[in-house]
């Protein structure tokens, strides 16, 4: 059964202004309490070809942290100022090409409660399984899932049988990306993860074969314990003291996806890894990438992701924070390693006024 | 007009002993005065399968000082008390199958004068033009030759039109990529070096459009100068600055060729390059390599590089020690950087004696 389509009714006004939350001064290293605002703008005029959006739910990336500095980047970094850049998912309430009044859409909208947004830049959400929160449209049926899938199968060449390591495992992109290293056949699956909390996650409910807590003493030890015969795959979300033991596991021809650095993302500067020289000797190769570089197979890559969510291949967790102006909090979550999951921010809830509209219909 | 074949004569008596370099004890960092020693050894009787080869040309290598390392590497460590591993031309002196009496061969012959080695692990070399010395077929016609065009070619797919970066320009690899890197259509060929000297060899000679001075007081401005408009491809023989300095450099979907890191094999500690996360935001792929890897393909590299040479567009310099006993020296000359060119030994001469049988014939 499936959502009913929403329609904007006659007697709801559309709305004229927004909360946004706005960037008030760089971060020299950890997000703080002087980082961002929150504050009322009017919204401006609906022009020709755009749409008036509703933001039902929008995101809080590691990868935010280097938008917000002025480091060379593949995007510009947010102007001091201006509303914060993130992904969401929310409703049309105006119409333009392409987007019918009351379609679900995601795209960039941004730390707002509303917004204005080219047609062109937004995307019709798929029909999603009743019961589902379109917060999925964030995580595993969205960007996170999308990065998960193209940074092990196409950056990492995944193979039938190879040994995958992956960082980061009880968070949103770590913990797809275990589900499809299982789904597709990997020999054998570590993750690391933080406290005994997480690794238990990452193995019971993630299905990894271990899980090591780079919290313990001996993690170093304890990490080159849990690859006897070295890895094929490292999915680096991590940087630091984790991608150096990694780089020393590596077999022959082993790859390195290099997804993110969450461990060095607040430090103004921060050590390269010892051991590339493993790459050498190893002719192993790491390798960065961003998932909108593989746009155009998105598609089908969502549904093979539609299709293990079905059969309970990947399971979604959400780390759930109500509220647009807590996003700042939701964000520094990531960063001090406290979210299990994709950490996601309500802004408005939609459930009521569906409820209405359904015993209207 | 070719070398005559070589024939053994029956008045020259076959050597039962031979001079070699052996390894003394392991450098902990610089190779110095006590790391090798010189000996004489009685020859073992040469076995069905196997051919007594009188070493003509020995090479001395950056990859060496990791085969004296007992950290992992792609080849086993040199055994104290063994002679040091090194390629090598000699003549047969006998035959067995596949290999014929007098023939030149190539192969992994040690620092010594003679030595028995099994028929298989030696390759007969092609016919070299009159006056070529067989040094040749260590460098551009060797090894060498070989692990600049792979690694330019296949682990940098180097595409026409790209901005190509090479460190280690005046050395032996640097300077035949510079040289592969031009005649395959790059559009800007850029080389690092020490020293003013080497730098106008490595322009005026090998035809690098620029040539930047590590050795200058301005390094790092002076290479960003150069290379106005980032770079797709680096070739890496150095590590260290100049491989931190390329990363930064990189233009979107860049190719890091690790082909050998000179700056820091001496040192028992050595920082990974810091910039490592450029890999991240600019796509770009950092992929070791080893030439050995690309055996099957050797045959049609080699007939490229040597239409190269005979069209003078690869032109081979070399840095020639006289003796055997000099060798650990050679090898101390690359890792002060004096060389330019290829480092070889001429542990005996064929002149005198290919004079004499010329004359007999």
């Amino acid at each position: 059964m499936f959502l009913p389509f929403w329609k904007t009714t006659e007697a709801k006004p559309l709305p004229t202004h927004a909360t946004e939350v706005y960037l008030v001064q760089r971060p020299r290293t950890t997000i703080d309490d002087n980082t961002f605002g929150v504050r009322q703008v009017a919204l401006p005029p609906v022009s020709d070809g755009e749409v008036l959006v509703q933001v039902l739910w929008v995101s809080a990336d590691p990868a935010m942290r280097g938008w917000l500095s002025t480091m060379r980047n593949y995007v510009p970094p947010v102007p001091v100022g201006a509303h914060m850049r993130a992904f969401g998912v929310g409703r049309a309430l105006t119409s333009a090409r392409g987007v019918p009044v009351g379609s679900l859409v995601t795209g960039v909208l941004g730390w707002r409660s509303a917004c204005v947004m080219k047609a062109t830049s937004l995307v019709i959400a798929p029909s999603l399984p009743h019961g589902v929160e379109p917060s999925v449209l964030l995580g595993g049926l969205g960007v996170t899932g999308l990065t998960a899938y193209f940074g092990l199968l196409k950056i990492g060449s995944l193979t039938r049988g190879d040994t995958v390591l992956i960082s980061a495992a009880a968070g949103a992109t770590g913990g797809a990306a275990i589900q499809i290293a299982r789904a597709q056949g990997a020999g054998r699956v570590i993750g690391v993860a933080g406290g005994p909390e997480k690794c238990t996650y990452v193995r019971e409910v993630l299905g990894a074969d271990a899980c090591v807590d780079y919290k313990a003493p001996n993690y170093r030890a304890a990490l080159r314990a849990a690859c006897p015969e070295g890895i094929d795959v490292y999915f680096d979300n991590v940087g630091g003291v984790t991608l150096e033991e990694a780089l020393r596991l590596m077999r022959r021809g082993a790859r390195v996806v290099l997804c993110g650095a969450i461990s060095v993302y607040n430090k103004t500067e921060y050590p390269g890894p010892r051991n590339y020289l493993a790459l050498l000797t190893q002719r192993a190769s790491m390798k960065g990438f961003i998932v909108t570089d593989f746009q155009s197979e998105f598609p089908r890559a969502l549904k093979q992701m539609g299709r293990w969510i079905n059969q309970g291949k990947i399971t979604v967790r959400e780390d759930v924070t109500e509220g647009l102006e807590n996003a700042p909090a939701a964000l520094a979550r990531l960063f001090d390693g406290k979210n299990i999951g994709k950490v996601v921010i309500r802004v408005s809830s939609e459930r009521n006024e569906q409820t209405k509209i359904m015993s209207k219909l």
